[in-house]
């Protein structure tokens, strides 16, 4: 059986969340929208399972090609990415370095991504917009200094991320990246949450990153420098995780900027990050329109 | 006459905010929380005034020792700091760098903060708590790359800075400051916000940090590396301020780490980071208590 997917959308001028089915969209936020506003508050009370049950059987109240995907929390506390978390990707860096001690962080503001299957937007400043395919979790149940076995009970859910970066602006001052990582919809997030139930669905799963088609980064998460355990019992030691919370896990080897000459993305270019079990997040490519 | 002054504070569970007078405080949420739920929706309205004029002669509701201040602004979208803005800053790094032609920027989480008047919390992890005053400035009208000539209109309110840091973790991984930043109530900002009215508020004020009294940081905001309209122009290129966005504009040179042997923050020290027209920001150093 595959897993339920829960999406946040608009239809029109509407914020909705809803389940995503083979035909079309069960409206959850109709049902459900008073008590649980967002899929923040769904993730917060651990509703998920809720949420099915009161929908079983139902059909959908209206075609996926009527709705228009938003980033599944919309309005998250934070938005942490792990930089540099695949073995080959440290080698990249060809600093000389052995692998490090701890993982590299970096913040994202939720208005840096888009949803599924809408255009990444290239800004005026730089052609160098690049992709990162990502494996992303969802903090259920907060908490601070998680023990690493504890860690996984933590996880509402998982969902996608192409941490889409414009690369000559990562380093466009002395120090950190966060420019380069914070161009309005220059990421994607999505396409929806499917519920954290057991780590089979985390330990060993392959990811995957494509261009037109072409495979530009494979690689499984059992390869993770940093397990997503060591992320969560990391990131809790500095500040408490809130549900909602949404943690980016880094990305294999094989962006446009290791190439050479490097590769960008361009208008018209469709890039889809896919990972056994969670999804496919599609986007296209264009140019920011002024 | 001296600039009024909006602050967020707690009474017992309730969180509120007011106009803050020599003998206490005007409750302005008992009048216009339903309009304005919080000084983000003040400064969204641009209401300071309405507000000034509605409690014109009014006698304060409670007294100073009733409330326990809030960050100001309790949920805003972004926090970014600016790093390395004053020039022996830069110097102090030792690396043989001219100034920057950029701003570095990170990223800090609002619970990373705490109000004035209120023990900064020095974690087990580390003894290295360390202190940063700075400028702080709140956005008024949002905007995308905003010019620098428009961009003190953008300007709602002033307040201050402790950017707390924990130093070494700062550099605890391969790139970027966030884990060092973002520890839970290391730094803290307030006490309120002075609205904006005028540039001369802004362009050559003296900012002052004292611990225990002593003068550690002192320095002027006109000679700041990257002025105020510059770093509004700058972040607004890549990401949409929005109302309620606050920016920590930067720290003298004279932090604990660059004395020889550096001088950590310990517990009963008294830090007061002051700017001539805000304010003083006073905090106390307590351990964390489990």
């Amino acid at each position: 059986m595959s897993h339920p997917r829960f999406a946040s959308f608009t239809t029109g001028k509407r914020h909705a969340y809803g389940l995503i089915t083979e035909t079309g969209v069960i409206d959850l936020s109709a049902r459900f929208g008073a008590r649980y506003p967002t899929l923040r508050e769904v993730v917060e009370a651990n509703a998920f399972d809720e949420l099915l049950e009161a929908v079983a059987g139902h059909q959908p109240d209206f075609p996926l090609s009527e709705i228009t995907y938003e980033i599944p929390i919309p309005a998250p506390e934070k938005i942490i990415c792990v930089g540099v978390n695949f073995p080959d990707r440290n080698e990249e860096y060809k600093d000389g370095q052995a692998a490090p001690a701890n993982p590299s962080l970096f913040i994202r503001f939720p208005r840096s991504f888009t949803g599924h299957d809408r255009p990444l937007i290239r800004p005026p400043e730089s052609p160098q917009l690049d992709y990162e395919g990502e494996v992303t979790i969802v903090i259920g149940k907060g908490g601070r200094r998680i023990s690493e076995a504890d860690a996984l009970d933590h996880i509402a859910a998982l969902t996608l991320c192409n941490e889409g970066t414009i690369r000559d602006w990562v380093r466009h001052a002395k120090f950190n990246v966060t420019q380069g990582k914070n161009f309005d919809a220059t990421g994607s997030i999505g396409p929806w949450l499917v519920p954290y139930k057991d780590e089979s669905q985390l330990a060993d799963i392959k990811l995957e990153t494509r261009v037109n088609g072409e495979v530009r980064q494979q690689d499984r998460t059992s390869r993770m420098i940093f397990s997503f355990r060591k992320i969560i019992n990391y990131i809790s030691t500095f500040t408490t995780l809130v549900p909602g919370d949404v943690i980016v896990c880094g990305t294999p080897t094989g962006a446009g900027a290791r190439f050479d000459p490097p590769i960008w993305l361009k208008p018209g270019d469709v890039v889809e990050v896919e990972a056994e079990g969670i999804g496919l997040l599609r986007n296209t490519i264009a140019d920011e329109v002024f």
